[in-house]
């Protein structure tokens, strides 16, 4: 058995299966955006579900939220990312390339890729300067008379200016929390890897407010949480690793934060993050606004700007860990597979229904089944070439089950159930498919 | 009873109970954004998801997809909205106030309000000029240097541009269809209503290719499917229409439209769009982008452009239609209460979970109740205030069904299950509620 050697072979896969497609392709493509097809659209949907279930419907105390990507333009200005939100860029006179300051080393000169942007010899490099992140837009009918605004760099604001509208609706008390999954975009210079690090992405954040003084406390239980769902997704342990941040990596707003990383074919990156952002975005936001953000214990009396501590994980980002992940290639039954070995609670298709030849009323039973299933699972009924073959195109897809239709069906309304990792076939009662591919596939 | 008056009533609602929020409210709102509280979420989910599974899980002939915000911005001027997406604009020289040209009639004067701007007495009015509704944006670090890009203003551009890919990845045939859910945003002169016309909002559209010469009868088809879709849901018949366009309502690429409209308090108003796109967007695409876009049918070998028949319908829209529809005061044991009656399975909240009262061991039970159901459906614990005061609560977040731990249940484990609408008050089995419950919201 082997596992995912190069994006490249992701990428290919990804297209040719309909998970992810280049934006605008047949104009070119759109740098580093892209779109999620029918076999992306279900496995984004399910991974999404399965963050809130756990995140939102499983807990008491967080709440759900979905503020929109337009905001009041105060509201960046508040956050720091209006003056803070930049990266230094320096431009080479001699081959007109641009390149992050901070990343000249890891940088090759498009005149003489062997040597990078960082030797001086090949390039004649400007003094950096900073260019903000944030994509703007005029909201308005005419650009002079219009407003500036700005599509968010991130979800978190919108659930720090809706802390007291999301408390006092749903009777909160802190602590507790504010989730929320939503769209977000950044201006970045250097996006690249397929899909890991995109202009436009999806975020799911989640943001919890509590006293000062119980941060750490919840810092380290919100590190711990957030690594489970990972183990509890499948998500191979010996890739994942926590990378607490130096005094030198913290963002401005933080007092703590830790990524949780995964070891990509390109190297270990980020793929989670937990932050202990202070009260910093709270505190700011009543400064700027003029209006009490804060929170009154209904025992005490005390009023304090609570603490924040953050997990931010990257829809996208989740994507392609999980797919990457998940490939393998190997020998069974004498041939050679492609197999996504998805979690079966986030696979795209749950069961493949297949009759065994396309005749003696087989096929009309197997549409029978389907219709029966599909009201409560995604299935793909598949009538064309050997059973083989429809079994390779399910694995390489990721869907965990294949009902098959055979003689014997028509005769004890029994069907085979095969299972994609241990290959074993059990003969399964027609009638009772439902409960069966539900305990499978809903854990 | 009575139904909803005026929708103030819902917007107050819809803030004290979380289903809506001003956008950034505390630094005085942005126009016409909104954002979806910790009910307001889970009901758009809801009806998402139900879209999502009639429309694509139940059918063979209709693939899921999701693409990007951005795109090249050659899409647009193939669609025809660089050119064509404009509304007729006119400034007021004396009081300085802009109007759609094409709505003076409806538009009073800001410093006479007794008079409408289309008087000529009050207003100098300039001539006509065509504003561009699309928001433009760009993408690269430096203005000057960057690509404008726009937000995309449909997401129907997404499905045509992904027509081939789409269609070779899941190894469709002529007809299918492809349908996506995702935001959209124009820069609307005149947005309002609430959550009826925004300028960022989320769109469920649908597009059916076909066979030229079959679209009439696909566009008749997709008509009354969406119709029955809407009954479904249980929005009150007698409050739909449709309401086919004249020739001067069609769009420039249109053939045929109509438009399913609802008696909203303030009027009949569009609600869903089914259109005869024909061949226009891929044919434009084609020429834009110097690509095929074509379909060669497999028997008789012969190739053609397909026709598209599109269904296009707002999720805030549909949101606003299924709380205006569902809002109800009425008197009933003795009381008078305001209920939300939705759908059971797109109630944001599934079961109320009480403890008659706050001792005797009942919430300890009434919280192992919850543990139970919350895996499968969003429930809701609840030990503050008179029973009959939490029913209330419930019924105005729109809960179909509410669960009572009483001191019979200590004695023989059976709770009291009372339904929203009929007021009806059944003993079941505790061991037996995810059962009862799930026949009842799961439909």
């Amino acid at each position: 058995m082997s596992r995912l050697r190069n994006l490249e072979t992701l990428v290919s896969l990804a297209k040719r299966r309909g998970f992810v497609f280049q934006s605008s392709e047949i104009y070119g493509g759109l740098g580093s955006v892209w779109d999620y097809g029918p076999l992306g659209v279900e496995l984004k949907k399910n991974l999404a579900d399965r963050w809130w279930r756990s995140m939102v419907q499983a807990r008491d105390n967080v709440e759900g939220l979905e503020s929109a990507i337009l905001m009041h333009p105060r509201v960046w200005e508040a956050s720091g990312h209006v003056a803070g939100f930049t990266d230094p860029l320096v431009d080479c006179r001699t081959c007109k390339a641009r390149f992050r300051a901070d990343q000249l080393a890891g940088a090759s000169c498009p005149r003489k890729p062997s040597k990078t942007a960082g030797e001086a010899e090949p390039c004649d490099l400007t003094e950096p300067r900073q260019f903000n992140l944030m994509f703007k837009t005029f909201m308005g009918a005419v650009e002079e008379d219009a407003a500036v605004v700005y599509l968010r760099p991130e979800t978190a604001q919108g659930s720090y200016v809706n802390f007291l509208n999301v408390m006092q609706s749903s009777r909160q008390r802190v602590p507790f929390g504010i989730a929320q999954v939503g769209k977000a975009f950044r201006n970045e210079i250097t996006p690249g890897n397929f899909i890991f690090r995109t202009r436009e992405f999806e975020q799911m954040e989640m943001q919890f407010f509590v006293r000062p003084g119980e941060d750490d406390e919840w810092f380290a239980y919100w590190r711990e949480e957030r690594l489970r769902w990972h183990h509890e997704l499948g998500i191979a342990p010996d890739r994942l690793r926590f990378h607490p941040h130096g005094p030198d990596e913290l963002a401005h707003y933080a007092k703590q934060a830790v990524d949780i990383e995964y070891e990509f074919p390109f190297g270990w990156q980020e793929y989670e993050g937990i932050h202990n952002r202070t009260d910093f975005d709270l505190t700011r936001h009543q400064e700027f606004s003029g209006k009490k953000v804060e929170y009154r214990d209904p025992q005490s009396g005390d009023r304090f700007v609570p603490y924040v501590v953050e997990t931010a994980l990257g829809l996208g980002r989740l994507l392609l860990t999980v797919l990457v992940d998940a490939y393998r290639e190997e020998e069974v039954e004498g041939e050679s597979r492609v197999v996504l070995g998805l979690h079966p609670s986030v696979a795209p298709i749950k069961a493949g229904i297949f009759p065994l030849v396309k005749k003696d009323g087989m096929p009309e039973y197997a549409r029978r089944i389907q219709d029966d299933l599909r009201n409560r699972f995604q299935v793909f009924y598949d009538e064309g070439g050997s059973i083989g073959r429809r079994y390779r195109r399910q694995d390489e897809a990721g869907t965990p089950l294949a009902v098959t239709v055979d003689g014997q069906t028509l005769e004890d309304q029994t069907v085979t159930v095969r299972d994609r990792d241990t290959l074993v076939q059990e003969r399964v009662a027609a009638n009772r498919l439902v409960e069966f591919i539900s305990e499978r596939v809903e854990a």
